[in-house]
């Protein structure tokens, strides 16, 4: 049984949908040893999200911003959580939607993501800052 | 290796969203076993969910509510799947928006969660009662 | 510590949702040999999703696939990523919004769904093929 847990620090990135497959990975070097498992990647935030999609035309990422952006609005006149500034409660609402956390299956030392697939890391703030994620790769 | 579950009822709520991180907490005494792991929240309901928020905070819990309630209308024309209520379908959807579970790592004895982070139950039924939820922790 | 993954192949249906419960449940005769632990379920295609909902009742999903037809329209005037076709940008969205992913309690020998729970595959283009699934099965 393989039981390895790795904290990292993101770079900051602008507000926006990011790629971070190759960065965790690279922290990783254990997923090798593992034949079978799961790796569980968390965010330890709650105005930015993870999740899995397309990673090879950079447009999909844009129009991911402009629909989460219209989506989810700012300023809404119901929000009573505005103190933090008008991006904020959006922040975390697209949080919840998109999700804190992904699990990606492991086949022989590798992630078993599909061709087009990617992790995308979804920065909901305009100045988010260095965020965190903990990874957890469980298997044999 | 650590391989735990318990099946817990928890408390019957108000439509909305509500923090259950402590009950989860106290009633896992074995968490303290595990330095590196990960633990599974499950719902066993469709039509409430489990996300992960801003736990300090309760106008952000009010804030989901509005938002959901706006994003996911009740009495829309094109609902076959109105017999048990216009909350109904409405709550099928939010919970699959939001999601059935949670994974959260665990580290040295605890929830590896963020500083702001909080385990979300999103009841989306008026009368939703008493729900059961899984927790599953594996780790060593 | 019982460490089971397989990868199918799903049959080619139609743009909308469809239970694939039974299918799973009987390519994973190993889920016997299980007294505690989870199931994860990845699809790993980017403009299809995994969700769990409500099996019992054939509008549910009906009323799904409108909803999101809605709330994910097509040919939004601010997509980019148009050249595959007006449904692929908007399936893209929907799987990030549903999940690539659901985990499941295993208990003694079974999923541990709820009552009307069932794994949903959520189709999103109109024409998406045979789609892979991986299982990966952890537990004691």
């Amino acid at each position: 049984m393989i039981c390895v847990q790795k904290r990292l620090r993101l770079p900051a990135v602008r507000r926006g949908f990011h790629l971070i497959t190759d960065l965790v990975t690279a922290n990783l070097p254990e997923l090798e040893q593992v034949q079978v498992g799961t790796l569980h990647v968390f965010i330890q935030h709650t105005s930015a999200s993870l999740s899995i999609n397309e990673k090879a035309d950079p447009t999909v990422r844009h129009d991911f911003e402009q629909f989460f952006n219209r989506a989810v609005p700012e300023n809404a006149p119901y929000f009573r959580h505005t103190l933090e500034g008008p991006d904020d409660m959006p922040a975390h609402l697209k949080a919840a939607m998109l999700g804190s956390s992904v699990t990606i299956p492991v086949t022989k030392g590798e992630l078993a993501l599909g061709t087009w697939q990617g992790i995308y890391l979804g920065e909901h703030r305009n100045d988010g800052g260095r965020r965190w994620i903990v990874l957890t790769l469980l298997g044999a």
